[in-house]
């Protein structure tokens, strides 16, 4: 979902600079339909785990582009060392990844990560926004980064305030590897379970309160930016007010689980899927009566009518690839979570920073980023994840991007040109200054 | 842990037949400590993931007996059939194991998994009680299936009633992955959160009250047991009254991750990782009594008095390996939930049946098995794991066992013999027989 911009935009540029652009995915026609009839662009039936096409197909590549899931970058970033190809990709540098830095610069090739939106552009930003503090004398005391994919407010159309615009399987998995941050000092651990209930209002600007939830590791953060004197460094995930506390107890009755195999799912309703998670002995005659005792939750408030929205306590039979409760509310999710064609999605990234100056004097200076998509045309998803990544491929191509090793895009040969660009195609910064006192209060 | 009585039952078989037992451990000194200087013994150092010596052992062995992690089941497993030894396992047959059922035929292999204590013994009383049901023309309507290993009762020397005997890790991940059971018809989750929640009263004969958390996937048993007209089947932990409410909270708090590399853990104390988990915000001057606002707990109840026993509000510094809370977790509980040398262990295995006769009359059938450890000898966790792989494996040498494939000892050519030698050694089953009303009432 995040490749059709990256794809079109490689394309025309390969058109321009006379280059070859191969699509490969494990379902070719997927491939054909981003890719058309454009004289630059070929596609290619490709299955990851085949290892011969796979060193064959990167062998031939000046530069690779990993859209994959994260368990195959390692994998795809060994190749492309074996071969002699630069890899760029949207996933996050693993530890693994890393550990190829000093033999990737041997060889003199880049292989590039979190180069999409989040992680990708909120790097970039960052960079350039405390660039912006140390020229005014400023120390970094706390950050808040935020990042967020959800439909235009003029969109909304659905009880959660939410559409799916990327990999479906991360939205019912985020959070399930818990999160830390660092708070005022102190390192704190928000475990799996409790990730959409620790939430903590946000204000975007030009938007409104947004509600936040922490995500994953944000502990590296402060030496990878170089922020020496900050105390707090929270990465987080927005949403509209409201969705943390339906998902919460979607997780909470298990239905984000892919470890137990349900027998016979596809020929089971919905209701009695969510049956199956509900003890025998629970009191009350239908189902959401008894769920909303499981969960302890008002029969009648919204919660139980969000899950009543989303078709849980429905008869219709499951439709879904798999044989877990993770498959059937994947597929849930993106029949009823749909972006229609008259609507359009939105990105945010917004930085929090406070700032510390000379004098003692501390402000709160917030960069924000909205960027709406196309009603009808590319999301905003897929233009702020794919843009990064193929502007990089292409300064990688003519030159413009010299950094070699395993990198993120932190280093001003990288950013500062691929934020250039960025602006020059619209994805730009607002920035604003709020009081110290304005800085947000976490849960 | 489960490995001592196994060796040591083998080497001695070994003498009388004039076999060679070979124990190969990554950790050698460990082999040797099992093997001292017995005549039939030897020992090697060992990486499974060394695939040459892998081989070359597998190679040179009539029977190979694995006691490796279950993620390492299946490794061996092929490399029996490559290299025509058989197998034999006290882990769970995975669907990849049962998927060589053919392979292993056509090589006149037996790949004997489920062959301990539980997976083990449980299934072969099961079949022996269903055969002499049926020969009463009896039906199996409802079986209960329990299996522990504790502390005996007059060994209960803290405040958890429970004694590490075998790999703590199974201990701190129990439930992680949930568990299902067939209830009165109804196919039941249990997601991993709920596994230490959702509990119930276990009468065993002649212990007295136990509490029981359902025990992974019981949903194939009844085909794999032949158990046509069962309605209720639940195999499940059993634990003295207490535990599962004082784990869920430590669930319930995070401890039990393992995905969460937290930096420094060994420079940090018990009281300083626990505050990790709690919110900065949440009210209160002193770890406990902020931990138990955190749980919603009685901060001067009996779980918060076990959690400080455990240790878990100490300054002492963290000593373990890795840099997870589990891995924490892991090492405190092996420090404090010791057996320690004047006490015995104990292990139970409790099955209930309800059966139906030809006059609609009902009962329960009850079989139990209480097995106590020596003080300061071997302890009937390792008897009642070891002994029945270790007898497994001299029937398949004497061509006593002459069943061929990927098996698990359901099969009367198994689980005969096994149990008779089981006799012998004083592992022995009581039979009861209660009203049908008396059936346990699950959560």
């Amino acid at each position: 979902m995040s490749s059709p911009y990256l794809i079109h935009f490689l394309l025309e540029q390969a058109r321009k600079e006379n280059w070859r652009v191969t699509v490969a995915d494990l379902d070719e026609g997927m491939a054909r339909r981003r890719v058309g009839d454009h004289p630059n662009g070929e596609t290619l039936a490709f299955d990851v785990n085949d290892a011969a096409q796979r060193r064959e197909l990167i062998q031939g590549a000046d530069v690779v582009v990993s859209l994959l899931a994260p368990q195959f970058q390692l994998m795809i970033a060994e190749d492309c060392l074996a071969c002699g190809s630069h890899m760029v990709s949207a996933s996050y540098a693993s530890r693994e990844l890393k550990a190829l830095y000093d033999v990737a610069r041997e060889k003199g090739l880049l292989l590039l990560a979190e180069c999409g939106l989040d992680p990708g552009i909120d790097h970039m930003s960052s960079m350039e926004m405390i660039e912006s503090i140390r020229a005014d004398k400023g120390k970094v005391i706390s950050f808040w980064s935020y990042g967020s994919g959800v439909p235009a407010p003029e969109s909304i159309s659905n009880p959660l305030k939410y559409a799916i615009t990327w990999n479906p399987r991360n939205v019912v998995m985020a959070g399930e590897k818990g999160a830390q941050y660092l708070e005022h000092g102190h390192v704190k651990i928000v475990p799996r379970q409790r990730i959409f209930e620790q939430t903590w209002h946000v204000d975007v600007e030009g938007l409104g309160e947004m509600e936040a939830y922490s995500n994953r590791d944000s502990l590296s953060y402060p030496e990878v930016l170089g922020l020496k004197d900050v105390r707090t460094m929270v990465r987080a995930t927005l949403r509209y007010p409201g969705f943390a506390g339906t998902w919460r107890q979607i997780v909470s009755l298990g239905l984000s689980d892919e470890t137990i195999h349900i027998p016979d799912l596809q020929q089971r309703s919905y209701a009695e899927v969510v049956e199956m998670f509900l003890p025998l002995n629970l009191p009350g005659r239908n189902l959401p009566t008894r769920l909303s005792r499981l969960l302890n939750i008002s029969p009648t408030g919204h919660i139980m009518q969000n899950l009543k929205w989303l078709g849980l306590f429905s008869e219709d039979k499951v439709s879904c690839k798999g044989d877990t409760a993770a498959a059937m509310l994947i597929d849930l999710l993106q029949k009823k979570l749909v972006l229609h064609e008259d609507e359009c999605d939105m990105v945010v990234l917004q930085h929090e920073m406070e700032v510390e100056y000379e004098d003692k004097r501390r402000e709160l200076r917030v960069s924000t980023m909205v960027h709406k998509g196309e009603a009808g045309g590319f999301t905003a998803m897929s233009r702020t994840v794919g843009l990064p990544a193929a502007l990089a491929v292409c300064m990688i191509l003519k030159e413009e991007i010299l950094e070699r090793g395993v990198l993120i895009p932190i280093h001003p040969g990288i950013y500062k040109p691929i934020l250039e660009a960025l602006a020059s195609e619209g994805i730009t910064f607002e920035h604003s200054v709020r009081k110290a006192s304005a800085a947000p209060e976490l849960y």
